[in-house]
């Protein structure tokens, strides 16, 4: 099996190739203050604490084919989120949900990034009391987002480990889905400057720990190491464990020193935004299989799931009346 | 001397009492897209990095009576912080100094609390290279802000002593002034929570760092000990020591233990958002002397010397014809 064909992804069979509702939503979606609007003129009021103290909380949720993959896990760690950082939804559950269904009804996206986001609000004028803020809910959809695309996966990434080290637990929650990333954004640019596609952070411990919005997997002989802990429990992390068990391959959560990625047999990254992605090389350092055949299993298997609908919600393509026109 | 009494403040001189510019105006202004809009009104693309990713950096300047202290040490701070980042101002110094100036005007504040802030921006679509994007610039104008009232700063803040640790700077550049406020937030509410008014955050070592927007200074019989590093070099950190150097008071800047500040013969906050706030206590236990004849020393010498001008630029009242109205 040569690089160039190693991946593998379905047909899609449920394209519907209609386009958006009205062609100024064709870019994406986006839902503020209760209505649907083009993404381009979604904006958040600057004084948000959201943005102001990056007080928020957020899920990026995919549909691929017409189906939103695990819509419930993901509003149930957004409401994990809400309670770990003791905010107060002012939409319920089945709003959001309903939300999520016609921002992508909307722009008519077959393949879809959703993001959702709950910001602290802001107290009121004179006050800076942080339990006297309303929080805020809005979100956007935008085409589906491939961290890599279909071509690089096939020959895998070139990762950089970065020197600096993901924000610990013990300042902030990694079980809350945050934007606290300028350890991210400043670790790629030193990714980028070592010739890199993406950076992987540790723990200062040399422990891996994730990168910008993925996990990572790393095969040592017969068995997959996956960090345990310091990071996001990402929902296609949890989606590749489950499919490994499955396959009858073992994963092991456990602290994974970053010698173990060096001399892996093969590695990979997981994400909502591109499913499975292969490493090629680590510090310009080749991946002794990557991309590889167990990399290509689980790609495969998570790919053909989504295609048979597991765990999938059909998106409701019928625009809610009240949203369809100004 | 009474806890009632021991603080003072000068009277100020220059009060023009003026009205804004326009009525919409009174609540506040913001710099979006180079005009000036009510500040209810300012917004930022949800779609900047600035807010998803919190790749931003600000500086907050006060204005008190007329005059804008240390304008050139923010601005020279705030290209510090672009430089960390490797972000590009669209703006000049120049420029940014102008809207600063005209903020104020517009809003006709003689006290007022500015904040100037850069955004990563966002890549163009379909493109998730931080390369590739187009920093933004915007700023707000709202009246002073305390972060305590005078009348609690004559008896002292409660303070508690979060369990987080600060987001390291191994993680996040102190030396930036950035947005990752995620422990501050949460250390609030546990702060709150112990019947407390705010919170200072350690290292993990049992050393203090800082506290949401300000940092310590705790004195142990003649001498005043702050953080040496791990926090952001406050404006009003550094005005405080060169005040001290002037009226013959040490400061050393060494690693501070939690217990010398549970033990400290006076302790105070220094912010750009109230100056020179007294400790009454730390964890519900009495601080020896605070408010103290050190702290009310350092207080009257900082509020005089901005009333006297030092290191002030006078607001330029005239409105830029440009921006005087739609």
């Amino acid at each position: 099996m040569t690089p160039d064909t190693l991946l593998s992804w379905p047909t899609p069979s449920r394209s519907r190739n209609a386009p958006p509702v009205e062609a100024r939503f064709a870019a994406g979606t986006a839902w503020i203050d209760g209505r649907i609007v083009p993404v381009a003129e979604a904006s958040l009021p600057l004084l948000d604490w959201g943005f102001l103290r990056s007080d928020a909380c957020q899920e990026t949720i995919s549909a691929w084919d017409g189906l939103l993959f695990r819509l419930d896990d993901h509003l149930d760690r957004f409401w994990r989120s809400l309670e770990r950082l003791r905010m107060t939804s002012p939409l319920s559950r089945d709003e959001i949900r309903g939300a999520i269904h016609a921002l992508i009804a909307t722009a008519g996206y077959d393949n879809a990034y959703v993001q959702i986001i709950m910001t602290r609000g802001r107290p009121p004028i004179g006050s800076r009391d942080i339990r006297l803020c309303t929080q805020r809910f809005q979100a956007f959809c935008i085409p589906y987002v491939w961290i890599a695309t279909p071509e690089v996966q096939q020959r895998g990434l070139h990762v950089h480990i970065g020197s600096r080290h993901r924000v610990p637990a013990t300042s902030v929650d990694p079980m809350v889905k945050h934007y606290h990333w300028l350890d991210f954004e400043l670790g790629l640019l030193e990714a980028f400057d070592h010739g890199a596609e993406t950076v992987v952070l540790t723990d200062g411990q040399d422990h891996l720990l994730e990168g910008p919005g993925f996990n990572i997997f790393v095969r040592k002989g017969e068995k997959l190491l996956t960090p345990r802990s310091g990071m996001l429990d990402g929902m296609t992390r949890r989606t590749v464990m489950e499919l490994c068990a499955d396959l009858g391959i073992s994963v092991e959560e456990t602290d994974v020193p970053v010698a173990a990625l060096r001399d892996a047999d093969e590695a990979f990254l997981t994400t909502t935004a591109g499913g499975v992605l292969p490493v090629a090389s680590v510090d310009a350092k080749a991946i002794r299989n990557g991309p590889g055949p167990f990399t290509a299993r689980i790609h495969a298997a998570y790919w053909q799931r989504r295609a048979d609908g597991w765990l999938g919600e059909p998106v409701d393509y019928t625009v809610p009346a009240a949203l369809a026109s100004e």
